[in-house]
């Protein structure tokens, strides 16, 4: 009697193998793989639990097969499980008997644990670099348009008016913050399993310092069935690349808001625009939309390996295996998105003309006008009433403060002189913002030298 | 001056063309744009806007593109930005002017929500094919068993004994609610779009009905902008997916449990099952780990897609171009994840003996004993209190009710008699229970008939 | 010796209760409570399993206690767990024996499922009825401002000019699929779970119908487990506001760009808006901005619920006892948005000239002027390129399109004559989109009285 | 005419006045508050930007606010927006003038932030505590409990024996490693923006460092912009209790496990236990369960947080006031969860006897058995094998390795000799397991003591 449905029926092998392999996402770890095994095999030589001669074999092997995979000439197998199963299956076909010993001592949850957090530690290498060198081009920025004053914005609306580079180095921090996390994952990453076995250790004499040691890694890992189940070095590279997409995706916004044809703030360079199938006269900020909308895939990937892991019993569980798509997916969204960031930015034009004639608008003075009168003795908000009533009038006439006679200001306030025009003057009002991270010529001048010493500090070597 | 890395400058181009590009995710949907294609042409033609002959070039073309694609002989250009551009350039190559007026009246923005509309309802009609199925393996499961009883649980304690078939039906019903909301994504998704154009409709007298009908929509949209934005269909196949990947992954904790040394309720096949590299003895319900994990990726699917739509302008936007990866993710993951159950519960071996034996232990006959008192007229909660001091008694002593004199009882209470052995039996207890929904062989005997009713009344056919 | 904490180990009892009790959340049900109860209390006397007396002191006790909840005087205790609990005490303490017979055949786990079903029902009647008021104002403000044209956009840029009704009904739609949704979480609520008692069902005569019918179910569960289990209307809930304030959220953000200084199109009532603590000419869209933040906090909720269900075995689990908060409040934050909107929308001033002037900017009329070579025989990809051409000429003279001569359009294609300028008018170019669906002002008034038509026909009075 | 719903209609201003306050939430954080006034107010006056007699007034005010609230006699107004205006608004009543030149210099947009961060790093270091204390417990008992033999899991299948003590340690190490985020989450907070006014910094001659210095924070926000509109140090807040949290329910789970009949190895205290309305004999792991289902709600906080800030542009918005909500409930939940756990776990009764009963079951020893051949020579891979073939020819006759004869094994494997029985004992297996971070007696001393250390060295006070 069928229980079942006829596809599966004719083929529960073929379906089941396919669903439960994980070749296919795993295949990226060969060296990482190769690299284990390898310190593996060298260490049970050392320890007497294999011979020399064995190890000599067993390394030579991998690097026969680490060559053939480098080169494309490794075929994989359909029924390959994963990745340590190919390799160690080709290695047992091409040396015998020393192949089939190299995983003594050694069980695939220790061995997929230490390939992965090699790979990841890659991953955030390569991360690190990017985030450094979008920096560097933010800073470069921030450098060449020193002098463009622009609309500082608060609820979207013209709030003071500020420097460009002031407004493009809140992401420089935003990005020193994101490589925090990411050395912080790196740290997670770098603890060796390798030795762990399935869950309990092993009654082999290994030697873990050595092993951990010949992969790089800083420590061993202390507890064996803590090794083979944490996975909370990928929930921190998943969460570090969360928040820096956000924070891209915030850059994003507002660089699709500034080549808006009522900003006009900035023009994309084509090779980060695109047209339309449709519409002949379009550029749009595709790239821009791209990385903004890239976001959710990688908060997806945290919240999904966050739901993978909760409630879990120890230690290795299948469910575990869904790991490592998703954290990959986030670290390559992440990579790429800070690539195109950093071409997008380096190319863009800035068009400090709009930007000055927006700074223009919206009563941007206010608040210093109110200074003004608070620096007089007016307590601070009695002034803003004050200023309040002023635009108010501003407004009626359809008119900026600038506007305004000087006995418009007296009849609000007696207090009011002919030297009020100093806090009319939109550059005069960035130029006074010099305390310690204001938006001044001199405290961003300031600012740009701390930048430039954290960006050289801080970089993957330092880790 | 570099203001950017080595490898971007080298290949802006070919990065930027892959970052931007969809034809990886949205080839799959070649025989839907085709169709589309194909229905807009015809129309096209019927109203006066291309020749009939164009229109009958095009479909023949199409046709032939369709048979290339079909056989694996169609190249795709790795600089094709999509599946849409890739078709009609080989189109026009193909047939010339004809295929250059294809894109009359259209844009890419309708398109693709086309193409997107049509794929997703053939998705979602495997979806409930498969959720059928395994609906049906349920139900025949719980025909076979019928007379198997079973420690009931709450918070994972013993609570009452109940039928092994009745907790089988309570996934039956789950699916039954997860089909329902399929139905609902597939009407989410049955509306055509084509003729919305880019955002604004268009000045050609399209004839919107009849490419709705020709590609079997039940509906056209009733406003362009909404039309080219609206990605609730696939919110709604995300939703769908993420609450049946949530049941199953309960029934999975179930059979998990049950497979375990300590519950041994059931066995899995060993078609089912996987070993260990490294503990020979081991014999892991891997497929059911498996889907229990895979529940994150489809959450972690709707939260991606709900994230890029939050805060989107219209009407379309290029982070919309991420609504497909994790959508078809999701679907195929539950697909896959619904034929696996389906097989591992048609495949898997019931110990009646075990869980009967369970079923003696945890005082599962207390509530019925309470019952006995209350249903001689003492209130609920004193009877309740009354038998709470016989299971201490029966702690203290090492035994359970059944094992208790008498005297026992009746010195808790004078109402008890002789036949409180029959509020005793385990399997008693079960039978009594038949009003409506309740775990009694009656009881269930009515729910089986009733699940057979609606599994017939409610599939795909019925849409 | 002191294994844990100082403030613990004094207070052990207080910590545990304050931390296992639901009290604050779930007292908001207690007319859903006490519903429940008088519904079972009349059903057991009617079955003959207490006595009509009885049944009649139950029935007045309990309406005694929901008048003194209603008039704040009654006292919860802090022992109280829930509110099940609460008024069940306060009952047997005001009427004696007959209030312990109360529990007769039932158990929390199927009281607390009926009673949060039927508040849950309350729930999203108000809230499909505040989505309805939401979509009458956008119906309302669409018909006041039919003449209006703004720019249409795609990635933020200039697209082709559309109507602003044809924009705000675009809202419309999403919010009438918004409706559907909740009518589908009220269908999923509308099962009643009493008679299921603690997970098994009964040995007592209950007749479920008869109380499902009292309490105004539409229907009963068929299985115990799932009933006591199932919170899938919670879900369905939570995810039918998510996705509501994702909508809202895209209209929020549209509302913010359209208040700012650059856009200028709509002016938000004073009553809307709010000013700064130092800067004293801001006028914020505060309302708008915390609504589309809100959207966060809704998707929370729904995330967190999936999470609570995965991998959760049957039945009932504590874990369940954070269905509520979390849905609760997604529904509460849906229904305090709807109604911000709808009074920020029936408020906002409509600046017509600001957006007819952005309209003229950016080339919209483009594709017009393609379609006219296509209308002429030229096909609309080489006319997409002929117009290009002329975008860029333009670009370089820094002019629009309406300001070439007619010599420039003949040297670009000879097909142009002098009946161009046709295409070239914005009016013009809305006026002949009257496809449906499209933004001609013949196709939006259709559109309109179709909307009219679904308003009318979809309400929660029609569930 | 009454576009909109009565509801608000009447009431506009009370509700738009209820949604938009924050009062509710941010109360909590009044002694920040006041301390950052009083911080400020002294730095104007040092500055002499106000007369040291304003200042005077000042602190002299806040003190009695301060007072005020701490005793409960302060009356909060319905119409305070949120806990800055009300005390501003309060101080300002009682000592005039002065109390409005506090605000000069200051915005909400950076005293919110600072204020937040100040409540933010208090939250961070009672986590830490209670991250701390439960580290004790958890060393302590596996101290207490060294010699239990347990089965080790993987699959939840029996693997190898294990310690008790070392399974516990497991969730050392991640609490450890939760420490650690939590640490660098302090970190993250543990700067100051105050002086960053409302989004540009200020022309008065602030002194930032005194400030950030009385307040107790490690250094100034270099950017002004990034100051009032960073909350990534809520993001490493929620980020930080969410994967605690997922730690958590890992335990619980296992403890639900562990506390089920067909385990049985331990038996949680009656203070962390319920019972039931109906079943008289239940003792529920309630709490357990509900640690385990709140891990929901602290990841829907955090992925509610990821969400508020995508895409929003700099500086402030009003999303942002969404951020205090979720945080401090993430917080609260976790504070209340690591509590509750550490008296569960000190409290609970472990049953010895049932866990080495279940290490009997399952073939715990069969790795050893291959090792055993494995150290003689045979590959592992074939080693593997054979014991596979033994384990099979027990289940042919339901006997345990231990119970086959030495001929039985010969038949196997001729290298197999009498002492093959040593390799068969859980005692002996676990006891050989002796390399770092195994699970043998020795190692899992040498683990204790580096739990010991680690504990003494990383608390709070460290930072």
């Amino acid at each position: 009697m069928a229980l079942w449905s006829g596809r599966f029926e004719q083929g529960v092998d073929a379906f089941t193998q396919e669903f439960g392999a994980s070749l296919a996402v795993d295949r990226v770890m060969y060296k990482q793989d190769i690299a284990g095994s390898r310190a593996h095999a060298r260490m049970l030589a050392a320890q007497g639990i294999i011979t020399d001669e064995d190890a000599l074999r067993i390394v030579e092997g991998l690097a026969t097969i680490e060559h053939a995979i480098d080169s494309g000439d490794f075929v994989f197998d359909v029924n390959d499980e994963d990745i340590h199963m190919a390799i160690e299956k080709a290695l047992t076909e091409a040396i015998g008997d020393p192949g089939a010993r190299l995983h003594t001592g050694r069980s695939r949850n220790d061995q997929v644990a230490t390939d992965t957090r090699l790979y990841v530690k890659e991953l955030l290498r390569s991360l690190m670099g990017h985030n450094a060198a979008l920096r560097g081009t933010l800073l470069a920025q921030a450098k060449i348009h020193l002098g463009v004053v622009m609309p500082g914005y608060t609820h979207l609306q013209h709030a003071q008016p500020v420097l460009f580079s002031h407004h493009l180095l809140a992401y420089f921090w935003m990005l020193a913050r994101d490589h925090a996390r990411l050395e912080q994952a790196y740290r997670s990453a770098d603890l060796c399993p390798l030795g762990a076995a399935a869950l309990a250790g092993t009654s082999y004499p290994l030697d873990r310092e050595t092993t951990a040691g010949e992969l790089g890694f800083a420590a061993v890992s202390p507890n064996s069935l803590d090794a083979v189940s944490d996975r909370d070095y990928l929930l921190d590279l998943c969460y570090a690349c969360s928040v820096s997409m956000v924070h891209l995706s915030r850059l994003c916004e507002e660089l699709i808001l500034w080549s808006s044809s009522e900003f006009g703030f900035i023009t994309l360079a084509d090779s980060f625009s695109t047209g339309s199938s449709i519409m002949p006269q379009k550029k749009n900020p595709d790239f821009a939309e791209l990385v903004r909308g890239k976001t959710g895939r990688v908060v997806g990937d945290l919240v999904a390996l966050l739901m993978v892991l909760k409630a879990l019993p120890l230690a290795y569980n299948k469910d575990l295996q869904e790991d490592k798509e998703g954290s990959f997916d986030a670290a390559k969204t992440l990579a790429d998105a800070l690539v195109c960031m950093e071409g997008m930015l380096a190319t863009m034009q800035v068009n400090a003309e709009a930007m000055r004639a927006q700074a223009q608008k919206g009563f941007l003075a206010a608040t210093d006008v109110a200074d003004y009168l608070a620096k007089r003795g007016v307590p601070f908000r009695e002034a803003h009433e004050v200023v309040g009533s002023l635009v108010l009038l501003c407004e009626k006439r359809g008119c900026g403060l600038e506007d305004l006679a000087l006995e418009d200001f007296q009849q609000a306030s007696s207090l009011f002189e002919a030297d009020i025009v100093g806090s009319l003057d939109i550059e005069a009002i960035v130029a006074v913002r010099n305390t310690f991270g204001g938006t001044g010529h001199e405290a961003v001048k300031a600012q740009i030298a701390l930048a430039e010493e954290t960006l050289a500090s801080q970089g993957p070597e330092g880790l």
